[in-house]
């Protein structure tokens, strides 16, 4: 069971760089594994913070991808949370680096993480209107 | 990992009584766990199925439940759908029975199933207003 995050910093998109296989090199949206006796947004709020520095706020769930396609190393179910942030993007422990994006000019994305995006669309815009 | 459905058939809401501990006798919403190479959507498709005999189709998400303590075998998350039925409920393997509750009229409802349909209060009106 994971947990994954579409988090906007300064009206910009938070992703990593994968340290690990599979997919090393590329960018992800930062996120990872529920540790027993976590809810899903305890965990996505450690991931968030130990992957990139960054504090988050829950804003919406985006939904639930559980494809047994989506992960090559097996049938991993995650729960994807939209969120705003605070503080200064710093890489962690699983990722290679932390950037920002700017939303018009993503790069390609890891897993199905480029759909999730595109589902998410009209969430993010509702936050970029507000801020 | 879990999935439960708040089911609408005839304007009421769709409830198993359960066969087996915990809360044997209790009134529950349909659901089960998601078996290894299925969707969370196909996984609930299948138990609305096996334990109601309801045809259901997915209207939104209702949300994750994932508090450590909602289930006192273990920490289970469940993702939670809202559904329209079709067909004459009819009980299954899993459950005692099945009923179908008007919704100003619900008993007490076994984990923390009463919370997740007041969650889903607005999303129910939404359909019930359709229809």
């Amino acid at each position: 069971m994971a947990v994954d995050a579409v988090i906007i910093l300064n009206r910009k998109l938070v992703l990593i760089r994968r340290k690990n296989e599979p997919y090393k090199g590329g960018y992800a949206l930062p996120g990872g594994f529920v540790e027993l006796g976590e809810t899903t947004e305890e965990a996505i709020k450690r991931e968030a913070k130990e992957e990139t520095g960054i504090s988050i706020k829950i804003i919406d769930l985006v939904g639930i991808y559980s494809d047994p396609s989506r992960d090559p190393r097996g049938h991993t179910v995650s729960v994807v949370y939209l969120a705003t942030g605070e503080g200064k993007p710093t890489a962690g422990t699983d990722a290679q680096d932390v950037y920002l994006f700017s939303l018009e000019h993503l790069p390609e994305l890891a897993f199905d993480h480029g759909k999730i995006i595109r589902d998410a669309g009209d969430k993010i815009n509702g936050i970029l209107s507000k801020m």
